[in-house]
């Protein structure tokens, strides 16, 4: 992700200075015009705004509030763009631990996955100031089509967590009714037509579907391969179900749909689109 | 439902001869120009297609294939509509014994509600021949404004089922994913926003959101009067169980939203609409 | 099952009459003393008992109320014990059937399974009315060493459902805190000694533990070979499903059980012991 | 719970400096002989040995790790003894942070409740070295009756939480099977003694029964008062839910047991028992 965000950024002529772990992401980016840091601190001495992908909440923690974290290294003043998927509460915490450096921190995930990073077109969910989302928007723009603004700091990741919760019991409540339609003699593409003009519609019905051959160029039509993978969902959806523990939310649905791709996972299927549920409910037989 | 129906049958001239139960909603259709029997075996006798409209799995059966019934008294070749929502197997079963009485059965359910009944804008989903389906669309076409074909006998049903369980799903989906975002301090129509352009999209939370004031026509905004109500969902709910139950289909989220419904109603909510389960989950706090 | 029963009567010199779809099991049991019927009509007309133990719902209903079937043929006030696992609502219709017919007809499901009925130490449990009971109970003595009364028609498919159903919840919960506990560091057996010696202590816990090792003869230390078969187990839990939906009572726990039991069927361990779900909850990994 | 556990070491004649935040819980103690510090720091300091009981993984974190918390001001080489109910991670990490600040710590949830905290027979569940363990468990033995050792640090904590995830998850399979069996026809007390004589068996079922009237001393016999509370039952399902987060477990009963406390809260029970859920599910009718 972070690799194709960096190169639409250089495309639009931004000046770059990068860094990763993985030497060959940077020198990719290196080959094609930013400059490299050799750390985090190094990159977060130099620049203007600062932009984070991150696989995980202890890794955002790290990377800004370690010895020699974006924190310590930063500007006065310099605005720092969190794209990573974590918990609100990770979002809140760094971003008053900034303020007190007299930094500025926004959250700002996507979605879209690998294709819409490549073509620029990602939907950025930003929580955070209206002045301070003001000023990302135009280099947002530069990597997606949709910024989205959805309120204090930590609201990119709920408005983030509450949709793809949704989205994982909306497609998991797809896989079932159309193994079970198809278990009473229903043809896949009559229910398809039927649901997609009523009220059980949904993305995952009508532009996802999980049955293969309904749709041709989705991931349940290529083998459940590419899309949205099932670990990504299941960490999406342990992160709704830690800040349902927080808040003392009841989420039944969500709870089990969180399981159910824990189990899925534990089958082997960690490497699928997480339409592949479709495939896990009708079995073996 | 089947008042509203026998009207807008009415005022399309067709001649009609009514049995029900309820007395008052007998003369009511008298007074706007039907004939009225005394009982179902005499109503069968003198029609050339009987339409029939019944709470329950067990009244169905009764009312076809009891003592009087149906099937005992129509004249050959009749055609039988049945548009309760009852179970597939149900359909199939009377649909047998219909055809050995040298008798024509398809299954309609519909969906739409009684505001759709009443303004002649109900979905058909029909289950039968081929030959049988024409021969009955444009009589349903006096009621309802989209007839579908779902393949073979008890298919109507299943359309229905699998679809209301799948709405089931999404509309708890959406009343949690509002609940838990709102106490996350998201703005209710924010989310609302980012969900309806988003991968969590669904007919629940677009066209029937159930967080008050979201929307202004719908029940959640009318102190959640009207609509689909918990009970008939709850229903539906259990029709799906008893199918998945038969054909051996895993529905963990279709079960769970079972429980849910019967929960609710449990708890007083037996004459709220469905999408009551928002104030459910969100409590009296 | 039936076989085992039989022999057991056999050797406590009741004279018998068998009769089974399945020729090799009759000759079995003819070369151990009974005499066989060529159907179930000639089977019914000659006996002051009858003893049934068939599969399902659709059986049972068939072999009594059948055109040929038991209550057709038998003598008048003859005893008619059915050991099948049924619907409480089948059993009640057969019992009022019966008794149009001046029979008298009691449900008496068993557990304990096939070694139990080997060694004639199964668990009846009876519904119908005391007198019955009274009167079953010797013969019942002859095959099992717990006759239960449970009340009314039907009550003892209810009590077997109810048990069963709690079963199934306390393995399944019982294999979820044992894998947990173990990819936490625990050691299983110290858990084992804890909970069993605390409010978490469960007879699926204590003596039928899922976790390999811990007990030396129980499915789990065998390969999940033998046992109660996933199968049974997902057929008892489809009763309790239909018995809750018809009843209106929620059980959440109850149907998701039913649910974890359809999709490892699903996955083909369709042979297995029920304890297996530890297996199934532990993955591949 | 913590006034209790000190008094019974006065008892035994142990030397206490008590600290807490509720001054009439301190004045309590010091009028029973105890001696009280001004802070956490300045109890820190003074003693050989320090149990702590606080509400939260927050709590535990600030105290022990905080500015003046106990690492900053224990002498060298003093066992730390925490026995609330938290993350086993964050036992684990506290355990770290005192290793390197030269002192030892213990993980030692309790369970028993307030009356075993009175009355001295608490059991206390213990996670870290044999050392430690040995040396903990004479005081220990002044507050609690049995003391068992569960393995390394934070072991006590996963052995808590996954008995009582359990013992959630066959409480509500208790109640569902009781109110089920009930709307079925079956006498309560019939149920009970079948399924405690057979494998539905569980402590819920046989010695803390849900049901109102089947056991004398019970809450559920109490209207439902004393006894564990639904918010702390909701708390420790939190944790667990946690602990699958982390270690990708799946628990799909445990998780569904936390969203049915976590509604079972929201609908005004917050104050009554566990075993509440009966009434829960039963519903006003």
């Amino acid at each position: 992700m972070g690799g194709h965000m960096a190169k639409n950024l250089l495309k639009k002529n931004y000046k770059l200075t990068v860094y990763d772990l993985n030497k060959s992401a940077v020198s990719n980016l290196v080959e094609a015009g930013a400059n490299s840091a050799s750390n985090v601190a190094e990159m977060s001495r130099e620049v203007e705004i600062v932009i984070s992908m991150l696989p995980s909440n202890q890794h955002v923690v790290d990377v800004y509030t370690g010895e020699n974290g974006i924190l310590s290294a930063a500007k006065k003043n310099v605005l720092l763009i969190d794209s990573s998927t974590v918990d609100p509460s990770v979002s809140q915490s760094i971003a008053s631990q900034a303020k007190k450096d007299n930094l500025r921190f926004i959250d700002s995930p996507v979605s879209g996955g690998i294709n819409a990073a490549k073509d620029g077109t990602l939907t950025f969910m930003v929580g955070g100031s209206n002045i301070d989302f003001d000023y990302a928007k135009s280099i947002l723009e530069a990597m997606g089509s949709r910024i989205v603004y959805c309120g204090d700091i930590g609201m990119g990741q709920a408005a983030k967590l509450c949709n793809n919760m949704l989205l994982a019991i909306s497609m998991i409540g797809t896989a079932e009714a159309f193994n079970l339609g198809q278990k009473l003699g229903l043809d896949a593409k009559v229910l398809a037509n039927i649901v997609n003009s009523s009220s059980g519609k949904c993305w995952s019905s009508d532009l996802y579907n999980p049955v293969p051959g309904i749709l041709p160029n989705v991931p349940s039509s290529k083998n459940y391969e590419g899309g949205f993978g099932t670990t990504l969902m299941a960490k999406d959806l342990g992160l709704a179900q830690s800040a349902a523990i927080r808040t003392q939310a009841p989420i039944p649905l969500g709870s089990l749909a969180h399981q159910i791709y824990r189990t899925i996972i534990a089958h082997g299927f960690s490497n699928k689109d997480f339409s592949v549920v479709y495939q896990f409910l009708k079995g073996k037989n």
